[in-house]
């Protein structure tokens, strides 16, 4: 029935040019992916996060600098963790928040997404964080887009979820302070994780030694090895002596039942249990990025252990989502007074 | 299903005292119809949207002008779009708004309209946003709301959608300066629209030299000649000389499938074209509430074309409603101190 | 179908520990249930109360006590009513208010509530308000939240709804002065009642002189007597001298058809009519949590009449909100500075 959302369609051009996310002054505009973005950007959006992860902890988590911006959440697929994440990055920014859900609303009425975004554009919007099932959908938005608009990636088909790896950066260079000599190891559904591309691209751009991807065959995309990664099949080769293991959410939903034999067998020879952990450094750094499926990606001894980091994940999501959007309306502006 | 909703039922009483939308004073307390009202009112709307245009751009797009009011979006009928509108209108002014989608309700647990409207007073509610199916529903709800609740008509039935006809009105001013001397043509499903009733009585209270409703009979209510409009069949006659064209959306899940041959037949007799514009004046200037059919209503050239001020309107629309929300919420202060 | 969600689950260990409410200097951390706690509490609560009862008069009805505060609302049960008055009060206290209908959403792709818990507090939420229809939920989360966390229970099933308990404690003593010497009736489904209990335990406290509870026995729970009540089957002997009527819903859509005749003959011996109100005091005050069913658990001439408070229950729930929420962040600030 919804298995069209399942199926990434093709209906949007492949995403071309990463200056779409600059503006004429080199800064970030919009967030689309962590694809050609510089090494800088990527450490500025970091350094940006580290200034609002002391505003959590203060009595009034609130800050003025988005006051009065307006910012809509155009989730065109359903993913209420992620808006939420949005939403109240946006609230402790002290922006406005419209949510809207379209797949069951104004599209129904056979209004098109570029209708849709004209109009939100119309009524002064500053921001759309920008959720769809197909690849593509939010770098056409932001081909499209107002000058005054920025376009927030929040995931889009198979392609990329440019916040959520740019959290696990963060989370990385709090745990390891630099990125220069790290082997990190990402284990699971590569094929159909949007995050993983996006992963991959980030930590070879910030230096990192080696990445590696721990896979069954059957979950690996035809274009693994050009991005630049070492494959493995195998769990404990693959776990050798890494510093940071990103394990990807096994996407039951996503996946036919051909691909995979059974979730108790992906367990035997993919799941991350204390023992196979044993292979990787002693002070290893355990993410997820959640909804965990406990016996399933790992154990609950794993992910709730020493080596987890993955709630300070979900608190450093806020901080990166909090740094993309100021960044990305603060480039607008530059942009304007120019 | 569903069918209920589409017909207009007759549950309220057809609506009747104009003077029910005026305090004491003469001012505007509730916004249910542009029926009745005076030239002053209407203009007085218009001049205060104006003054909150500039508040769009602004780089803080808020004025405290409702700090600490509550304003309830009392949705019976989805409709994601409008509620979008007054929910923005509502955060610039400072306001709070509370979201209530009536159809997935209190209702279903048996309570009336009256016992909702009544708990919400109770709950220090300051203006009901009503939109419903049936016509009369927000003039029911404004003859029983307390004192100090005003209620703004966001769409009832077939009856009326004024802050939808003000926009237009408001469109028209900013384009035209004076409504003196103007020739307006409306054109589609007269029958259906609540929003070309509302704009039929404004143009004549403002003062328009004609207003001509261009529409097949089937889309045509029995009273149209009552309303002090000329009804014409053929659009180049209708559009002969006119100074501005409203389109009304084709509503076709409104329609049964008796009244109109084909969205494509439609289109041949009463669709907009570029050669059908022509015999309009030179700087006619094309409208329409949207969403647009593109292809049934108009070509998507004359949509997009530079006669269009489609999106104006939209923006026109956020001001619209920011000054009917803080015109209403005033008079019911006024009202209160006298 | 949804059968489910109507009987009470025993999947939650029963509620135990009082003090799991208290913090360490004895102040309302959690707000979960009405048994055990103090008259000094209770009286805090309604004392606090009292003092936001203002703020809804004012021109601006906002505060800025729990400015920059994130509160959730953690709605694993539909109820729009509550959602709504914590919504309003949260907003008037300025916080930030996050509205999660988990039955929609995270836990449906695996997630556990803990799980989801977590992931909550990691993104800095400050206070859950938590609807479940299962007894002992609030507590369970209550017993596994962080420290920095508040939760105040909006209704687990049958078990305990404390600030509809409160917010009725509230409005008699805003109608009577005091609790003491008072003779206070419950009538209806106290079985299925989760306000009930909360009411008696309350009541008792407080130490009005005698609570008696009204209903055919098919809808007394079993251990009535323990609760400390009086029993009576008849309602005009259950009415005799009472200064309060507290009315129960019919909560028809959680009963089978065993329990009950028909709603016409539950009417004619336990439907509150201007006849049988004859029995208690002349000044007797009649309350309702509302949505009434008019007809069914009491004439409309009661249900509007001078007797009735029901509207004002409305409003004081709001107060009373704001009060527990308030008392339970101070009573977390409080702690942490210890």
């Amino acid at each position: 029935m919804n298995s069209s959302k399942q199926t990434a369609s093709t209906s949007f051009k492949a995403p071309d040019s990463s200056s779409l996310q600059l503006n004429d002054q080199g800064r970030l505009r919009h967030f689309l992916t962590t694809e050609n973005l510089s090494k800088d950007i990527l450490t500025e959006i970091m350094d940006v996060a580290e200034s609002f992860s002391s505003v959590a902890d203060q009595a009034v988590k609130k800050v003025p600098v988005l006051r009065g911006k307006t910012i809509v959440n155009l989730f065109f697929e359903d993913s209420t963790r992620t808006r939420t994440t949005f939403e109240l990055a946006a609230k402790r920014l002290s922006a406005d928040v419209i949510n809207l859900n379209i797949a069951t609303s104004a599209t129904s009425k056979g209004e098109s997404i570029l209708d849709t975004i004209r109009n939100l554009e119309a009524m002064h919007a500053d921001m759309f964080v920008v959720r769809h099932g197909d690849s593509g959908a939010a770098h056409f938005i932001a081909r499209h887009v107002a000058p005054h608009v920025s376009v927030i990636n929040a995931g889009d088909g198979r392609h990329a979820h440019p916040t959520q790896a740019m959290l696990d950066m963060f989370s990385i260079r709090r745990e390891k302070k630099e990125f220069k000599g790290l082997k990190v190891a990402i284990i699971g559904d590569i094929l159909h994780s949007r995050v993983a591309r996006s992963q991959i691209h980030a930590l070879n751009t910030l230096g990192v030694q080696e990445v590696r991807v721990i896979a069954p065959s059957t979950l690996l995309p035809s274009d693994t090895k050009s991005l630049g990664v070492q494959v493995h099949g195998d769990l404990r080769s693959g776990l050798d002596g890494v510093d940071v293991i990103i394990m990807l959410r096994l996407q039951r939903e996503r996946m036919g039942g051909a691909l995979l034999p059974s979730e108790h067998e992906y367990f035997e020879c993919f799941g991350l249990t204390a023992e196979k952990l044993a292979y990787a450094k002693p002070d290893v750094t355990v993410m997820h990025p959640g909804p965990i499926n406990r016996g399933v990606e790992m154990d609950a001894d794993v992910a709730d252990g020493k080596h987890s980091i993955i709630l300070q994940q979900v608190t450093n999501g806020i901080a990166i989502r909090m740094a993309v959007m100021t960044l990305a309306l603060g480039a607008n502006r530059a942009s304007d007074s120019s």
